[in-house]
């Protein structure tokens, strides 16, 4: 016999983690196709070079990569953001401009689990290319922020800065040279604190006075409104300059579009990767900011460059599925209160199997899961085990006569009548 | 520059793909629960010899199989019934008995891509385990009807058969140690002509009259109802037999749903594979049978002996997904008519901005999809070209007052009025 085993950071998702995980990606798929954005998908697997660049001889311990039957060198794809770059490259003659996709599926990293992290999970992208403008911008931030409503998410706050801002920040005060040292560090301060921040500014910039100058830069003022962090923060970077108009544009749009008090500008906001050139965002849950952020994104000025020559700037976020359903679960969200696959069993003494089946048809016809018990006869114990595992919480069962009854299965009321009356309590219950 | 190329045999999912595909699976996700089923997910890497049983030392050119990182032997999957036992095996404990569940996801297989067939695609399997009786059967046979009605395909018919009687009728034949042989001969009928059949038949039993009683099991007669066909079976093999008694038992479930019509006995049904021991089942649809099945399975006695002593019998099916989606694309299915991502564009000139962007947001509060076009000002050309790479039949735009009006793009018919009746337009359109 085979040991059953699941792959080390791999694990199998049980109906009671899978019902809430595809409750809340068809959620977002009802928001995002109602703002005009369209699926795509990508293979598993793609050529190595075309995932990883020019560095596609390197060996990278963080992907799944091997030699396949025909000695390509391939490799499972470990995001879907470089899947979309090469998707745009190739099918760029069949896609309108600007291009709204979404892309919700998984990828694969070999990096070592720890909690909360596995070695495969499902990213849930969104991205606009094609167009670089503040209208696109509030595009996609109204598009997170309907998502998180949609969700039933009372408090998140959505953490904007801009990247461009910054670095003209850094120009100006004479240290651009070392932008992708300090964007790091400046991304870590959470993790390791204001004090380690300074100390490391200081080593990498040779002056406490620059240290002390990008702190304020990143500092917030506590009551210090959106336009007027924007005016504080172009000062710094020496007047206005096109991002610091963007932000403005944007604040406008998120007022007119009445959505801007889920909005902050959060200037120690930089997203660690290179790509970004525009806005740049994160998203805390304010009952559980210690999970870091649920949604993250920004603009990129060249999202194709490795294998186009075609420019394609973009605006795109990201919502962490997986973390997103581990904070629900801990803030005891109500998508995950319930998470039986069924809203009533319906259970069928031997003989009695066609009346139950008629009966089944009748529910289901009527929009009530119905889960029609398949062992006749069997004792009320096994029944009772059965529907404590499948978290059911209504059953039906028929006397002697075929005369059904409905019982709810935690406060042990039982009522009687036709199938047509017992469906109506069952959908008065689930409203 | 690095050529933006795909692997053999994989493919991107266009929106004007992945839409109707992405339709398809709610609609068939919304039957499974219905029916109570639950969805699960298993890794897509499992361990080589938990994939390929005892058999993983050898070299199986269909799989995608590597060492990774951490030097084990691990797999791609290559279908969802192999995880599914090893599944049904690791978390026995925690699941209700009988077990239902539905898996939609992807596969991979290194065979040779001809057309239609691909390296990479979705299987869509639905099972009942835990359960032998007639009332299972019933339960993915009805399972499968209300699939079919509820993608509003007309003409299919689900041939079904039992891998029992038959074999009663190979025993009572006296030639039952040839069974497996005899069955993959039967399988490919259709492939090979009954002529071929008789010849390898005699070759293979040394009795032409031997191969004859066969032709004549396997061969269906022209009018004979579900019932008499069991019945002269069941004479062919030898007078009544549990096997007999399940398909009479099958028919009056049958019948006692209503769903009778898209059921045939049909005798030369076997399936392939070997675990099957009760019903098996193919579906063809009428208008294109030379496609092949679209929905195949059967009934099983122990799907888990490789990883577990519990024995546990069941009965599922699976729906060919990508088989489907191109028989429905040559039928002109209704589900493939329209592919668009939205229901209208929303088109602002420079500084209209604000108000396309509150338009917006009202369609879409009224459960319209609506694609805000990013370029405002842009000219009228790069709009419809853009409208017709969308698929979007229906424009808003806004005059200098701010005015709106909606535009069939189809028909060039236009009426001015305000958001709220333009809405009402564009709703009743889509009904």
């Amino acid at each position: 016999m085979i040991e059953p085993l699941v792959l080390k950071g791999f694990r199998d998702s049980l109906p009671s983690q899978e019902i809430p995980r595809r409750k809340i990606m068809r959620m977002l798929e009802d928001v995002f196709t109602s703002y005009g954005f369209v699926p795509i998908d990508t293979p598993a697997l793609e050529y190595t070079n075309v995932l990883l660049g020019k560095g596609g001889g390197e060996t990278d311990k963080q992907i799944f990569r091997f030699q396949d039957n025909g000695k390509r060198d391939v490799a499972m794809r470990f995001d879907l953001t470089v899947p979309f770059a090469r998707f745009l490259a190739t099918n760029a003659a069949s896609l309108p401009v600007p291009f709204k996709r979404y892309h919700m599926s998984k990828v694969w990293r070999g990096e070592n689990p720890q909690k909360g992290r596995y070695r495969e999970f499902i990213q849930c992208d969104f991205d606009i290319v094609g167009a670089d403008n503040a209208i696109s911008d509030l595009e996609i931030l109204s598009l997170m922020d309907a998502s998180f409503k949609k969700l039933g998410i009372e408090g998140y706050t959505f953490h904007v800065s801009h990247r461009g801002l910054f670095n003209t920040f850094l120009k100006n005060a004479g240290i651009e040279d070392k932008n992708v040292e300090i964007l790091r560090l400046v991304d870590k301060l959470r993790k390791i604190g204001e004090e380690e921040v300074i100390r490391q500014l200081t080593e990498l910039t040779g002056s406490s006075e620059t240290a002390a100058k990008v702190i304020s830069y990143i500092t917030s003022v506590e009551g210090e409104s959106f336009p007027d962090t924007v005016t504080r923060l172009e000062g710094l970077a020496g007047g206005e300059c096109d991002a610091s108009v963007r932000l403005k544009e944007i604040w406008a749009l998120l007022k007119a579009a009445g959505i801007e008090g889920h909005f902050i500008l959060d200037p120690s906001i930089t997203r660690g990767l290179d790509y970004y050139t525009g806005i740049v965002y994160e998203t805390f849950l304010d009952d559980l900011p210690s999970i870091g952020s649920v949604c993250s994104g920004g603009r990129y000025n060249n999202l194709t460059a490795l294998y186009s020559k075609e420019t394609l700037p973009g605006v795109g976020s990201s919502i962490g599925l997986d973390r997103l359903l581990a904070a629900l679960e801990e803030l005891k969200h109500p998508i995950l209160r319930n998470t039986a696959g069924a809203d009533v069993i319906v259970y069928a003494q031997a003989g009695q199997e066609t009346i139950a089946a008629a009966a089944a048809a009748e529910l289901r016809n009527k929009g009530i899961r119905t889960d029609l018990y398949l062992q006749p006869g069997k004792k009320m114990k096994a029944l009772y085990d059965y529907a404590e595992k499948s978290g059911t919480k209504a059953l039906i069962t028929f006397d002697g006569e075929g005369k059904p009854s409905l019982k709810d299965l935690v406060t042990r009321d039982t009522v009687t009548g036709d199938i047509a009356s017992l469906a109506e309590k069952l959908l008065e219950r689930s409203l």
